[in-house]
């Protein structure tokens, strides 16, 4: 420790760590998943998120299965007319830890909004209002 | 690709890709340093700034290293009384950067909160057309 932080109490500890930015849902990739369907409730078939996040067939299968075994999404499989499809969508939990992430990433928003000196309302109003997790 | 996706054309294909989320940025301890820097213009001597992220010595350098490479942040080490301190601020450019994907971030929050407003809608269709006074 240095000389300066053994003889003044630093104030605000923590201040910037945001625990709340859960690893499973801030990788970028699966940012992009959760986000298309928080806006899809009755889920996405596999090759529409595939297009909406510019993911390889490969790459979204890797993360939804980290999304899965997280109990963020389900997938379910069915057949029809053509070819079996995968419909994915957020679980209830999931929606509910996604919601509790968004507005830690507010939060992130509106600390640098605060840096560089520009209030967060005046860019944007909508953020003013606060996010409201349900 | 599935049947659905080669007959229709997707709309906003990579709609929710979020390319700017910049992953030298995004990380989240390094999030969180950014977001300190960006408020500390003069600069955080690195006990401080481990405080305020919550940070090992360990995962502090660490992270700074990432940092410095991608050209984000500079650190300066002073002697005076007492022990040599590292002092560390952003860059021009780093700030520029982290500038940029902030707005990509409050894209982010901004699309989650239209995403949230939906289910609401769809759920009760007198919401979507506002509410009537008698």
């Amino acid at each position: 420790m240095s000389e300066r932080a053994r003889n003044k109490p630093v104030p605000a500890e923590g201040r910037f760590a945001y625990e709340g930015l859960d690893r499973a849902i801030h990788e970028k990739a699966r940012l992009g998943i959760l986000t298309s369907l928080a806006a899809h409730p009755k889920g996405l078939p596999f090759g529409e998120l595939k297009e909406l996040c510019s993911l390889t067939d490969g790459n979204l299968n890797r993360h939804l299965a980290v999304l899965e075994e997280a109990g963020l999404i389900e997938a379910s499989r069915t057949t029809g007319r053509g070819r079996p499809q995968t419909t994915v969508m957020l679980t209830a939990a999931g929606r509910r830890r996604f919601e509790q992430y968004i507005a830690v990433l507010e939060q992130v928003v509106v600390d640098a909004m605060a840096a560089q000196r520009r209030p967060a309302a005046a860019r944007n109003p909508k953020l003013s209002a606060g996010y409201q997790p349900a």
